[in-house]
């Protein structure tokens, strides 16, 4: 089993990246015509999962966690560190930290539409470390 | 790694369907005693998980991705392309459009009140496929 | 590919138990120095994710689950058994009961303030089987 990294800059609140290409890189560079990539984004608040990219939906998924985990202030959390991210914690956990892409054909097993993306949830700057086990 | 595929056709608007048997199936004709299952739907509008399917909880789960993540008119994905299933599309990114089981003794680990479902989160009818990838 | 579990007694209610300890004697029994740990919690009231284990997350992450998807009398599976726990299996379809943890250099890829858990929804005591699937 071979490992990889993908380093990616955020900006926090809830950023969402398109790694989509870094994952068509690895699999040309690594001459992978069938497997798959077993992502893992280390920390606990960010996040991995599909989308179609698109800017009027990048703001739609924004607004629904603002929505169904709001942010704020008297949450537990933030009484034990005082970093009041709380609300980063649990869209994390709720979102999880892991995904897989298959790969079929040198090409990874997704939509037209549906790109793979890191959400970093924290509410600051972060450098984002995804582990890619890649497995063929 | 062998590939295999999973047709489905599904009706959209949160249509709930038990794949357990095709899983069962694979297990059965790829002769796996020991192994995973790996399992993409392609596409940003469906999902995969597991539940207890039986009549009442398929209600109740359609209900709550209504409640949780509703249909709204105006989310911003509906005015980049007028197909009003921005929805659809919230829900997959939450739920994700993948999971694995695996495989032990030549059965799935699953509980007996748990099967593997396709969620198709779209407004419409669909030919969903499931790309399932083997490890043994 | 081999195989190994871990037990775990829960009090339901969403018990949320730090599993890493567990994952981290397997890695160290195995001699994993590369690879990926499958976790599948059996059965459709349970499930697994990443948060960092601390007292007010804790808190949090148990009422954000009572507000998303809260307990609720009427729901339609409670009138098929009778047993009340309709929200423990909504919760759990949700969340969803697998994920995988990867090794690098003999030690779990997660972050210094990223545990395992396993969350019970169950309304009841249960006895919980994770199955652990190891490749390397």
């Amino acid at each position: 089993m071979k490992t990889r990294y993908i380093n990616v800059s955020t900006k926090g609140n809830i950023d969402i990246i398109d790694i989509t290409s870094y994952l068509e890189k690895i699999v040309k560079e690594e001459k992978i015509t069938d497997g798959i990539l077993f992502l893992s984004v280390i920390g606990s608040t960010a996040a991995l999962t599909t989308m179609e990219y698109e800017e009027g939906l990048i703001k739609d998924l924004k607004e629904i966690f603002e929505k169904i985990i709001p942010y704020q202030e008297d949450y537990e959390h933030n009484f034990t560190w005082q970093d009041y991210n709380a609300h980063s914690h649990l869209r994390s956990s709720f979102l999880k930290t892991n995904f897989f892409v298959s790969v079929t054909d040198s090409k990874l097993d997704l939509g037209t539409w549906q790109q793979v993306v890191l959400i970093d949830f924290d509410i600051r700057k972060r450098q984002r470390k995804i582990v890619v086990k890649i497995f063929i």
